[in-house]
């Protein structure tokens, strides 16, 4: 039986890698690498890097250009489902043109596989398709959650309090919805209304050398927060950052 | 100067152990490994397995008892800050008597420091102590919810929705506070009398050979669950699990 593995790498540190994620990667026949064109080309370097420091030679490396998402959709999670049935195609065809029986294929996702990332989904579609006969795994992976908390030294929960994870779009809608809140997916910077009773920790670039890392009372850093987010962005091409936001000092619980 | 090292070791299995937390056990010259008496004596030695594993000779074992917490206490936080205080006072015990200059110290933590774990805010209240000089690091590690997930093969998140992560007693007192919710630290399987509208990824012992996953509808497997979980409760002493509950149909985002 052909085997598919969907391995989590971490947040973007190298040595995020879990000693499991580094025997999966040494199982693999095959890794299917997808690149977003030049804008991200450090992160598809940093999977190769992974890939030729940790793969059993002879190994094939297969690259695809990652499907154009249509962001200025409307319908937001239409647009998702549309682009992420067209990856789905991209891994059929790995499963179907790039294995032969009882081959392994590796597909390498930052972060975890389980959290915001469309690998999973696009792989249950290729199952219920039900053209090509495989198996497959997950293995879990450093979240960007863990490394940004990590980082700042500080805990993601307070004692027998709730944490909310949610997308900058959310927030910017509804609000903290917890006085603990983790955002991603933020390109708006949706924490900058909030007042001094929100303390954030904000990071970009988690475990990788242009890391950078901002704490403190959203009103005092919310400039220097966008200022370094634009700038960053502007100088790299891209950016991946995330925050947890905490109300300073909640009722009871 | 010295340093602590606060290394998260993930949900159990030992390859869920970062290659970044196999050099944080590599650097450390002396190990605190808590033992919460018989109880959990398997989660010791695992720790312990690991420290032999990747430990560089000569190293030092530090072992002490974990202060009982009064579980029958009605203010839980208040409880939980008592017994913290505890903690801490073994923590600057160890920097303090065990550490020589410029040695590092290591704890291991099970799955991610930041994600309901004690260790972090009693290795800060020493520092606000300010009785010992000393350093410290976190070191990020695979969650058991990045285990349940990866295990049931289901991802965490849903396109553009958040997820609500939160404890046993809170889901009891307010039930689900969104149509995705993570649960933890919940002896009372408070998902009992969730209807078939929400379907239940459960796990337990995540990661090990004694890893039990149930997954269904809740109305279905609701005994089940509740049956293998005080089965195994009775046979192994003690049990860790975890579980996702996801409403099926929410309503459109």
């Amino acid at each position: 039986m052909k085997r598919i593995l969907i391995v989590g790498i971490g947040a973007g540190d190298p040595d995020h890698l879990t000693l499991q994620a580094v025997r999966a990667i040494g199982r693999a026949d095959a890794f299917l690498v997808l690149d977003k064109g030049e804008a991200k080309h450090d992160l598809v370097r940093l999977r190769r890097d992974m890939i030729r420091t940790h793969a059993r030679e002879p190994y094939r490396l297969v690259e695809a250009r990652d499907p154009d998402r249509d962001r200025a959709a409307p319908a937001y999670a239409a647009a998702v489902e549309e682009w992420r049935s067209r990856r789905a195609d991209l891994y059929e065809a790995f499963v179907r043109d790039e294995l032969g029986d009882d081959e392994t294929g590796a597909i390498l996702v930052w972060g975890d596989p389980g959290l915001y990332d469309s690998t999973l989904a696009g792989v249950e579609e290729v199952v219920e398709r039900g053209a090509v006969a495989f198996e497959y795994d997950v293995i879990a992976g450093i979240t960007s959650v863990s490394a940004l908390t990590a980082r700042h030294r500080v805990s993601l929960t307070r004692v027998a309090r709730p944490v909310h994870v949610t997308t900058g779009r959310r927030l910017a809608q509804e609000g903290p919805a917890a006085d603990d809140v983790v955002v991603m997916l933020d390109a708006h910077c949706a924490f900058a209304g909030l007042g001094e009773e929100f303390h954030i920790y904000w990071g970009a670039y988690l475990g990788t050398p242009d890391e950078i890392l901002v704490a403190g009372p959203v009103p005092e850093v919310a400039d220097r927060i966008r200022e370094l987010r634009a700038e960053a962005r502007d100088r790299k091409g891209w950016i991946m950052d995330t925050y947890l936001l905490r109300r300073v000092s909640p009722e009871p619980s």
